[in-house]
């Protein structure tokens, strides 16, 4: 089947090739040696936080389920792969009859993590784990980049709502994700419509400067719009003067108008004179939205400044410094031998260099001080302490190739925020610094 | 139709909602203000490159191509629109009915750009360019990204062979964009396998430490691999010692092996001691691969070691400190009047602060030095002089809504190529510094 009727950018078929060249060499590699069906365990982790962050934030979990539940090698893809020469014939049969009938675990969507969590684990013979891992990390390492942005955006703004608005700053389908993404983080809308289509996120969004210069007059503007949108619309008020603007918008609109969008200029000043202006007007339900090259630090120096809600796109879909997580996805654990019943031993690369992991198949906590306050990420391979037991980390998310564990994106975005309210304080400050909660690892 | 047959992790049925809500909500305003129609023009250019870079390189050209003509709302986007009352019944009709009709000028994939360069001309009704927006933007902000960095570490790497392998740091489908980017920018191979699908770019890759520890033993594991892939595959040759790694790698592939690759420690030391390694074992064809958190710094580092290839997978994807580009997307003219052949105005956003631009439909021209080296970009709204006039560089895209120029992915590499080298010497500097060219405006 191909995706061309459907006028997408792209045209691939599965999930299945969103996957580097190696995984399959090393699956056609594996199958002829013997050992593809080595059971292995795979688990995804970061070495660090970027930027001097203090969390970060799980976000992609329930994307990685549908592109699991879809990686399947179809006769176009099949007839690529054949054509050239990428794999051998035994391969290309091996791939033709593939599902993923593994095993995965993972933290939950919206939870926190930090340096060393196994937010990710995958389990099942070598062959089946190994062709996942570009995949699942395309989707973490993307999503919870944005995530963690959005979350620290989320933090500045106090309660008052986020609109994402990244959308023309990203890839097109990537936008779709970062606006998931946002939601997870604490963004209380999109203006990409994509993302309300397919993520049922509420979308918002009436006027740009165009609109404006469109007509004859700003004020042939805004009777058009407040004609067509109602009161209750925003109006744009930067293209010329905004206290000009001010003025014909609330003479336009009435004291009912909705809300005032201010998208340039200095923020902080501009808010409380216009607040000054439509309170003096009588305005005084009149809501003030401001957007424009917005971070969680800008966002955090209009704290005091009567400001409604913030509008971000650049600077949170690229992560806020930050696109990309360094989530790698390793190979942890393997059976010791071909035979059938061989237990797993742990493996490690153990070369020079800042990019040695831990070996073993991993459980996480995350341990409580008498407060109930979080004081420790504990990650061990041997038996879960009892004390720990009812504060493991990992869920079930595939069982046998079957997913277990889909959930509303509301019930991420809700757990993110209790998962954050339940760190120390110094979680949320915005400065750089250690992680919040320091790793343990418990040796078996 | 649905795309959740073809296992995409997205379910986004056309191009036409890769669009912020507000361009629907102008389009409803001005269609009930009978400005819908007024023959508008739309420019897309930055007002800076990023962190002093020398230049721009426009890519996505032939996405956006794809983008316009798929660009249709349908039933199920229809249905979407009308259930969360994001417009009204008549704004509904004409969206069912609507296709771009309009022109579309551009610089063409590959060629260089300068702040204030009009990168592409939208023109036709208000109502048909307005929607176009955030799709033309996502796709030239991301792609122009990463084919700017991809074209500084071509630079960096002087004639030797980029492969790009970051779709793990990535979302998955802009992967795929990148990987395009990239080769634009001049990168070779990709190892992501949907870009050599979609854009049929050679894909490269063998193997991971995943391999090596899922055996037991390196010897074990490069026995595997050179049995499977040949003598001339690449091995792995850094997850124990690679002294020991290199010395078993050529013992088992003999002096024919292709290739080793380095994926961590200093890589500067250890392609020295590795080539000098690999020639003592008489080994003197066998190439040297790096990968390991490349940028065009790192890899010019290692422009006097023996490397033979770079692999780069972050910073290439994530436009190496600059994932986004500033494109904005302005009206810069409009019909005076509702009447049918009414003149074109320029117009221009006018308060305080960065974001003013200049008014008018522009050209765009390269103007050269007596020794046919490019000395100036100029930029104009009056008619082009006669000394620039077989210098312009926008080129028609679409006519009347109809596609007219599509051309191989080559071709922009190409053309990306030479028009670097006709840039002063100073264009490929990487430290930090003022665009290579000026821009200069001539007023109409």
């Amino acid at each position: 089947m191909d995706t061309a009727d459907l006028g997408l950018p792209v045209d691939v078929p599965s999930t299945a090739l969103f996957t580097d060249r190696y995984e399959l060499t090393m699956l056609q590699a594996a199958l002829r040696a013997g050992t593809a069906d080595r059971r292995s365990v795979f688990e995804v982790f970061t070495r660090r936080l970027p930027g001097g962050r203090r969390y970060g934030v799980v976000a992609g979990t329930g994307r990685v389920l549908d592109a699991v539940e879809n990686f399947r090698f179809d006769g176009g893809v099949l007839d690529f792969l054949a054509q050239h020469r990428i794999v051998d014939e035994p391969t290309l049969a091996w791939l033709a009859d593939f599902r993923f009938r593994g095993d995965i675990w993972g933290y939950p969507e919206g939870e926190v993590y930090f340096p060393g969590s196994p937010i990710m684990r995958v389990e099942g013979t070598f062959a089946e784990a190994v062709l996942l891992e570009t995949v699942i990390l395309s989707i973490l390492n993307h999503d919870s980049a944005v995530a963690a942005a959005a979350s620290r955006m989320s933090v500045a703004a106090g309660g008052r709502p986020l609109i994402e608005m990244g959308a023309r700053r990203t890839h097109e389908l990537a936008a779709v994700a970062a606006a998931r993404a946002a939601y997870v983080g604490g963004f209380a809308t999109t203006s990409d419509l994509a993302a309300g289509f397919r993520y049922n996120i509420p979308t918002v969004g009436t006027s740009a400067h165009a609109f404006t210069l469109l007509h004859d007059s700003e004020r042939d503007a805004f009777v058009a719009q407040v004609d067509s949108l109602g009161s209750d619309t925003t109006l744009l008020v930067d293209t010329f003067d905004v206290a000009e603007a001010v003025r014909t918008a609330v003479e336009i609109a009435g004291t009912e108008l909705g809300a005032v969008r201010i998208d340039s200029g200095d923020l902080l000043l501009l808010a409380h004179r216009v607040r000054q202006q439509l309170d003096d007007l009588g305005a005084k339900g009149t809501k003030i939205v401001v957007t424009s090259d917005l971070d969680e630090y800008a966002i955090a120096s209009l704290a005091a400044a009567p400001v409604d809600a913030y509008g971000v796109g650049t600077r949170l879909v690229t992560g806020s410094g930050h696109p990309t997580c360094s989530m790698v996805y390793k190979l942890v654990a393997r059976a010791e031998s071909d035979a059938a019943d061989a237990p797993l031993v742990p493996v490690a690369k153990k070369s020079m260099g800042a990019k040695t992991s831990i070996g073993g198949r991993k459980w996480a906590a995350r341990r409580l001080d008498a407060d109930g306050v979080a004081e420790a990420e504990v990650v061990g391979s041997g038996p879960v302490p009892e004390a720990l037991a009812d504060r493991t980390l990992l869920v079930e998310l595939v069982r046998g190739g079957e997913i277990v564990a889909r959930e509303p994106l509301d019930a991420a975005r809700d757990r993110h925020a209790a998962a954050r309210a339940g760190l120390p304080l110094s979680a949320t400050q915005l400065s750089q610094g250690e992680p919040v909660l320091p790793t343990e690892y418990l040796q078996a």
